[in-house]
């Protein structure tokens, strides 16, 4: 692979069955979930539309997102200057560097950096956990990915509603226990609750993903969609999941 | 059956399946839904609890949970005379006069009709459709109970904010196309929601119901149930709704 100079110490390149495309992860830092893969199949971006993803970490969901949609271009915003590098070398080893443009920054700066009504979407698959709540090692990349240290829910929300376009759409995954704070808070913000999903491993137990979509200034009513369930029996997906994996 | 005097003509006697209960309902006004019966199953109220139910047209939701429940009494307020008359006669019918008082009076004013944090528990299926909206004839029984004319949810949620006392829980079903306004008004005033759970009529159809239960000046936190699924196929209900039937 004549790319290999993109890949260093520590790192792997793991396939993402869309387009050719890989990602380079380093298992020590943070590797994307399956939240961030579903998300990419909930989102919508259309023809033309100018795309934004918040704390993009390894780059995953724009460089899944350039291969499933016709959006114009994306912005991928990182605080962690490492996982940004990582992210401009995935986005270079797949040939995007016209497509996706990885911007070292912070989320809560975003609409300083950005400006307002700068785009038409925007996804994010922030930390789910509420300050450093169970975590011992708060400053490391890991930690950075999964709590609220260096941003918030609401956070992400007032910049974001000040960068979306009217009528511009807002993506998120999230975990459930929170969907009382989201839906408050987006409504809140005119991010307007549109579409939703829950994710339960099992048919039969509680949900542990929830995915949503906002519409800036939008009318009050949500369409709660049909279940997505991941696992059919141990060790089997589901026939959507394994579609929205593009296996 | 010596009660046939409490009904009128026009009326039925339906059986509940609980305690040997009855329950009169007039077709030609409106019957109860699997909204309420599912209500009930999902509501708690422990023992010596005080019990109000907002808008309880033919007072499904009390009877079923004295059956249910060890809760001290129950309080049905009814705006509609004929519907609350049609209760009084259901409570007579169950000799339930001691457990279950039947109150004619308006959501809209309910705080001072029974004084604040006098309930533990508050329970309502209230009007789903927001206005008019599609109905033709707005003051009827039927249009009364299906739609917003005589209260709204932020009437019921303001009241219910004020009769409940703190750490008291607000028990709803409604549709999930509402569940932004109801989440962000719950979070308003203070009823923080603490369970919900989504009812699908088929495992791979969009929920048509919410349950929902909120804890007065409770933290912010919910846990978002398994999926409550109707029909197995066809005409043919899963295990728990025929459990929570009492069939």
């Amino acid at each position: 692979m004549i790319q290999n100079n993109l890949i260093y110490e520590g790192e792997r390149l793991d396939e993402l069955q869309r387009n050719g495309y890989g990602i380079i992860q380093n298992p020590a830092r943070f590797c994307f979930g399956m939240d961030a893969v579903l998300l990419s199949g909930f989102a919508k971006a259309k023809a033309g539309e100018k795309v934004l993803d918040l704390g993009t970490g390894t780059g995953i969901i724009p460089i899944l997102m350039e291969a499933k949609t016709d959006a114009a271009d994306f912005t991928a915003l990182e605080i962690q200057e490492e996982s940004a590098d990582m992210a401009r070398r995935s986005v270079a080893y797949n040939h995007l560097e016209d497509k996706i443009k990885v911007v070292t920054g912070d989320i809560r700066d975003a609409s300083n950096i950005f400006g307002a009504s700068s785009f038409h979407v925007i996804t994010t698959n922030p930390p789910y956990m509420i300050g450093t709540h169970g975590e011992n090692s708060p400053s490391t990349a890991k930690a950075i990915a999964r709590h609220e240290v260096l941003c918030t829910l609401n956070d992400i929300l007032r910049e974001s509603a000040k960068m979306l376009m009217p009528g511009g759409r807002f993506y998120m995954v999230h975990r459930p226990f929170r969907l009382a704070e989201i839906m408050s808070k987006m409504v809140e913000y005119k991010i307007e609750p549109k579409r939703m999903r829950l994710v339960y491993p099992y048919i039969d137990k509680e949900p542990n993903m929830v995915l949503i979509e906002g519409l800036r200034g939008g009318k009050s009513r949500v369409t709660v969609e049909k279940p997505l369930i991941v696992y059919k029996e141990q060790g089997v997906y589901t026939d959507e999941i394994y579609d929205i994996y593009g296996y």
